[in-house]
Parts: C-alpha cells; structure tokens; sequence
C-alpha cells in the first residue's frame, strides 16, 4: 500500500509561529502624510496585542495553548502524495500538497482566524468586524468567534453574497452575522451606493466598511480583523510550512518546488515563509507564488505605497497593487481578486526570492477537474490556480527528465464553489485577459505617494 | 493541551471487515412467488463477486489492496473528543464522535462506492446505475467510479435535483451523470409521471430507475449499485467501528453507549455492527439506531417482507417497513427518508440487541447548531439526529451522575446543506409529525406477503 498521506500526532502541532520579519528589512507602513506610522496610531482598529505582533521582528512566537486547543480540531493537517494526479500527468515529478480544506470551514483561513480571535478577547474585546470576498474568511472569522465567544459581523462583497447565500447560513451556523457590501451601515458604504448604486463591490470597498464599523464604535469594545496582507496574519500561517517541514522530514524528502496561490498573499506565505528561511540559509529552492491573470498584482502591478482598502483608512503600505480603486473583472477564485499583495510577499519578490507565476481561470479549472478525477478532493476555485502551476511544474519536469519535488498548498475545497465547477462544465467560463490600460491607470493612482526605495538584494 | 482527535496511522487502517451474517440468523429474501431466490437471480443485477459477499457467512473478509488504498485519501478518520459539546451540554458523560465527514463527498457513503466500484470493476464491468436522495451517495459513487475508471448514472430524487442544484456539479466534477427521478428514461419513471406529473419522488422511485436502467443494458456491461440497505453495503461500512475500536483500545476506553443516525441502516451498522459483536459475546452496551419521527421505520413500521423499490423489482426483504409505496414527508434529512431499513439492522432489533430511538427535526437541527457552536464542524442533517440523541443520553447521564462514554457516528458535514440550516434559522422547518393513519395503510401493504417467523432472542 503506497503511503498516500502523511499524517502527524497531535503533540506534532508546532508550537511556535516562525516570523520572517525577522530576517527580512520592510519599508515602514505611512500614515497620510507620508511619514512612518507608529504602532499606537493602529490601536483604535486592533487590538495592542495583535500590533505588538504585528511590528515584532522576534523570530519564533509562541502559540498560546488555548489556540493551540482549537487548532487541534483539524491539525495537524495531513500532506498528501499525489500519486494519481502525477501518474496523469505523466511525470517524474513527485507532487505533494499540503490539505488546508480539512478544517471546519474548509480552508487555510482558520489558521490566523482561531489566534485573531484570542488575541482580541485576551484584549477585552467583545466584538469583531471583517469584510469576506467569497466568504471563506467570514465563515473561518465567525467559526473562531464562536470558540471564543466574541460575536462576529461580516461584510461580504456584495457579487458573492448574491451568488452564494449559503455562505450566510454558513456565518450564522457560527453565530455570525453577514451584511452585503456595500451597505447602508456605513458612511464609506453609502457613499459608494450614492455614486454607484449598482457596484458589485470589491474587497477594497468591504474593507472600508468593517474599518469603519470598529473605530465608530464608542465603547471600545470592537476592533477589526483582516484575513490576509498583514505581517501578523502572515505569522499564524506559518503554521502550514512548519508543519509541512516536519512532515518532509519523517519521509526523508525535502521540496525542489513550492507553490501556492496568492490573493493577498497568506496561504502562499504559510507554507514557503519557513523554506524561504532555508533559502537565506543557503538551500537551492524555486518559490513560485501565483495569481490569476485576470487580477496580476505581483506579475504586473509595480511595487509602491498603497492603502489596502478603497475608502484609504488603511495606512499605506508597500507592495505590489493595482490600486486601491481597482475593481477585478468576475473571476470565479473570489479570494484571488485583491488589488494588493502583503508587504512581505512583495518584499520577498523584490529580494528575488520568489518568482511570481500567474495562470488563466480555464487552465486552473482543468487543473482542479484532473485533480477531483485522480486524487479525490474537489479543490477551491482558488487552489485550483495553485494547481495549474503544479502542471506546468510537473510537466517542465517531465521534459527535463528530472525527479524534482514539488510541494504546493491546497488552501481549500471547493464544496461550497460548485455553482462556479456548473459553470465551467457548461462552457460558460472564459479565460479573462486584464487590458494593459487598467494596468497602465492603476499606476497613476500611485504618482501622488512616495514610492519606496528597493532594497538590495540579499 | 487536551487531545481532541484520536488519530491513527495509515498502517492502522483495517486490513479484514466483519460480517455480521457470520453470528445472525437470517429469513432469506424472497422472489415474488414468495420462495427463497437464489444468489443467481440476483446476476443481472448486481456482480457475481459482490453477491457472493452478500450471501458470505464467513466472519471476516479481506479488503483488497486497490480498495485500502483509494480509502486512504481519507482514512483512517478520526475519533472526536467533543470536550465543547461536553462542557456546554453540563454533563459528566465523555462524548465521542467517529467523523467520516473527512471523506471527498464529505460523509461515509465512500466506504461502500469505493469497494463496489473495485469489484465491479474487477468483473469487467464499465457503467453503474444508483440512485440517490439527498445527493450523499450519488456523489460518493461517482468519486468511486472515477478512482477505478468506470461510467457512472445517478437518478436523484427529483425534489433534492431540484432544491440542491450544486449536487449534479459535484457528481459531475468526479465525471458523473445526474438525472432527476422519476426521469423519462425508464419504464418506471413514466409509468409513475404518467401517474403523478408533479411527484417529487422518492428514493424506492429513483431505485426501480436505476435497477431498470441496469439490467435493460443487453450488453452486459452494466450493473446497479446500493449505497445502503443490502448486507454487503453494511460490511464495507463495519470500517467505522473497527477503526473506532482501535482509537478506544489507544485511549484505553470503551463506549457504554453507541448512537447512529439510520437511514437505510448503513452508517449506523458501520460504527454499531463490530460492538454488536461484543454485546453478543457478553459486553453490555446501549445501542441506539435513530431516526427522524417523521420516517419512522424502525420505531413505529412493522418487521415484514417488503420490496426495497417502487416498482418492485427488488426482491423481498425481511426489514421493518414503512410499506414501499410510502412517501415520507419532506424533512430536510433526505438520507433518513428510506421506507424500508436493513434487513440485517432490522434483525438486531427483532432480538433485542439494539433499540431504536426517535427525534424531531427541531431538536436535531438545535443539537446540529449547538455542535457546530461548540466543536466547529457543521453536521449534516442527517448526523443532526444522532446528536440529538446524543444530547438526550448526555443530559440523561448527568441527571444519574454517571460518567458514561457515548460515542456517535458523525455521518457528515453540512457544507452541502446549508440552505436547510438556512430554513432553520429563518423558522421556517417544523416537527413533522406522520398521522398513525400512514403507517396503518402501510400495513396494509403487506398483507399479501408471508410474514417472516420471528426468530427466537439469543
């Protein structure tokens, strides 16, 4: 019997987040007037004990045994071997994927939601406001919440909350509550409805609104959380690759190859944050993180100061964007649709450590199909664009003759994206190109901010 | 940190099942002359090797390598220690959960697809006919079929076709073909919309399609295939409990109490049949097969012989029975709608090894909700049942002040069924109570047929 999986013991689970900060410069985040932030000007959106992680540059963070408890509900999650998917495809190559849907809500996010949510009532804090695209870290928030006992509200960009109402029974399932975005609840959501009354929404919108709904709260006692771009979120994903580090070493394998797709930039970092600490240190590894060709912020979007939201209460930060105002054309992997990319990826693209890919949503989707038909599990439309790497990797491997190993993260399942694997069956899906104007525009958007000076390379 | 899973290592999969006809005695089915039928009538039908399985009376049966090892994208599943559910429910009883909603379709039908799909294969067979209710084991079978090559065809009760659009994108992602039931293509299905234009149908429908569409293919190519009921399906499911055995043997724990929704009767014979064993050779244990009070054929239906079908081209089985004409009120737990129930499940109860028990919609979904609060996993509609009766023998336990261990198959997650929890939360569902008049002309149905002898208790 050939080892499909290969599964850690509970007391495996890493106790430790490993904190790249550590070993990489970042350009400060600025507040509006173009001068470096401090750590106090963020208490009002999160809670102190959050900030303080987020600006550490300590290498190992402990994980707090209460998150550890809850994590235990679906961790260790298991590393797959590939073998019919390889097999498939014809290759030499050895695939592994590292399965993220195995949580409760099926996906990555809950790694970051589950400390998020502890760190905020460690705080005090009894309420906590997100924005979700496709939903998965609003249904990953309102889960964490509930084991702690916070209440949760949800701002879900308004396209989705449409195209998938199941998404709210699935928040309310947890004790959330779910709003469409924009909304009437907030200034920058009415403002928006005012101009367009029509707008779809956009991450960036969503994000405006939950900022909002926590600073405007009087009592105190609500902060907002992100699911993604910042260096804390980015630090409790760690958890993937170290896990995966360990499981590599029980088989006596370590990765040539490690993929993930990058939306803003979490799932990918979870699991190549701690091989890129091996690369530093020396060891000969390719990291491609990927995105959609229809939203390329790392591929062809320049590295500047943006905000992270369309409203511009976030401080500006450094990376990779299309801009604040961008509004990606309907592709069917929702978590993929941000305009920004997290300062870390985008340093780490800077430093040329990793190489951004970018793939097109009817390769993706093959990909995922071959996937479902060979190894089992339907992937997220969002994994899928992981995937479609993973084939490209493995038949570039096949030309070569070479046995490499390629890792990627497998950020989620797609039960709960059928309506988009319905579309695809019936033809309705088209490979979405980005014009270069929009490209071209978003650029402009950056001309009134400093623009960061590149670092050397390591 | 508590340990919540109980997790094992691929080399502890089961390598034998166990057969529960090795230690009952059986009434035989019948054909419609109201004589025992031969193993060979049964060919055109189902495989020779699996209706060899079917009549086995061998104790213990070999799992083939090739189906060990598509088992072991999922397998072995974890047992739950649901210290939230425990603690929230204020009781002194320890709770356990075998989870087989880890599998790709997301409940514990592939335990089952995947060996019928082997040894339909290994006959030489290339398309299987099923049906399927609420989606469960269509979906299961298709991923089965898709692992060893072989065409798949799924009739599906025409109201779940119609309320679960995203099941047929599913089936079809694992390269299955889904048509809602009573559908034009066999004689069955017009006969009965010739009838009745606007059934919503039923599953003994969708099963006289199937069986129909199965042996009307001359070329000998095609095969039916059960997700319940029948004893080979309880068998492969036996895996439940004798992994679970092993995970209490590590814990160095038995259950005093075991709980298990019942549809057809096969994932709670999966978890209940090998501590059956042991309650026959002594041990004393509660065991509880549950329904929902609006099906309820275990604790209201008479044990008669009856068709498992509609149209009655299955032979007569010895089971408890709702009459095969019944159509169950429309409760949102498709999978516990079946008239009939497993011949073998049904014998246990006639000898008073096991007892059934009832629960009302409400409380399952309040029970369903209570879990995912506390222990993260939305349950399926289904498992909801047996969570209510695990409530019930929780709350039962802390009145006694008795430390009891309670273990529970958790059939599924609810990820597929989120526009019941929908219903729920917006008040729309109801207790469904069935009037004592149904089950009466359910009676009736049998008069025509010879009763089976009542065995004699052990």
């Amino acid at each position: 019997m050939k080892l499909r999986n290969i599964i850690l013991s509970a007391d495996d689970i890493p106790r430790q987040w490993y904190n790249i900060l550590a070993d990489i410069k970042m350009n400060p985040p600025l507040g509006p007037d173009g001068n470096p932030i401090s750590p106090d000007a963020l208490a009002p959106v999160f809670p102190m004990n959050l900030i303080e992680q987020e600006v550490s540059d300590k290498r190992w963070i402990d994980i707090p045994e209460p998150v550890l408890d809850v994590l235990q509900i679906w961790r260790p999650a298991p590393l797959v071997r590939a073998y019919s998917f390889e097999k498939a495809l014809d290759t030499p190559a050895k695939i592994y994927v590292k399965n993220e849907g195995v949580s409760p809500p099926g996906s990555h996010k809950p790694n970051t939601a589950v400390p998020q949510a502890y760190y905020n009532k460690e705080f005090g804090i009894q309420n906590i406001s997100t924005e979700t695209g496709a939903g998965q870290w609003g249904s990953a928030l309102s889960f964490a919440c509930s084991q702690f006992g916070l209440n949760c509200k949800v701002f879900m960009v308004r396209v989705s909350f449409d195209q998938k109402p199941y998404r709210k029974a699935m928040m309310q399932a947890w004790g959330g509550e779910c709003v469409a975005s924009p909304s009437m609840e907030t200034k920058a959501g009415r403002d928006i409805l005012e101009k367009m009354p029509d707008t779809p929404g956009s991450l960036g919108i969503a994000i405006s609104e939950a900022i909002e709904a926590a600073v405007s709260d009087t009592s105190g006692k609500t902060r907002y959380s992100l699911g993604s771009v910042l260096n804390h979120v980015m630090l409790h994903q760690t958890i993937i690759g170290l896990e995966a580090k360990k499981q590599f070493n029980m088989i006596n394998e370590y990765p040539d190859v490690i993929i993930g797709c990058a939306g803003g930039g979490s799932n990918f970092a979870g699991l190549a944050f701690p091989f890129v600490l091996d690369k530093m240190n020396g060891k000969d590894i390719a990291i491609y993180p990927v995105e959609p060709k229809a939203c390329p912020t790392m591929t062809r979007a320049p590295f500047v100061y943006d905000h992270g939201d369309t409203a511009r209460y976030t401080p500006l930060l450094p990376m990779h964007s299309l801009g604040h105002n961008f509004i990606p054309p309907p592709i069917h992997a929702g978590g993929l649709r941000y305009h920004g990319m997290a300062p870390t990826v985008s340093q780490l693209i800077v430093e040329g450590l990793i190489t951004p890919r970018s793939v097109s949503q009817l390769d993706s989707y093959r990909a995922g199909v071959l996937w479902a038909r060979t190894e089992g599990v339907i992937p997220a439309p969002e994994t899928t664009n992981a995937l479609a790497c993973v084939v490209e990797e493995a038949l570039k491997a096949k030309e070569e003759g070479k046995e490499k190993v390629i890792v990627a993260t497998f950020s989620g399942h797609g039960l709960l994206d059928l309506a988009a694997y319905d579309k695809f069956f019936s033809g309705e899906l088209t490979d979405v190109s980005l014009p270069d104007e929009t490209i071209e525009e978003g650029k402009n958007i950056f001309k009134d901010y400093p623009k960061p000076q590149r670092l050397q390379s390591r």
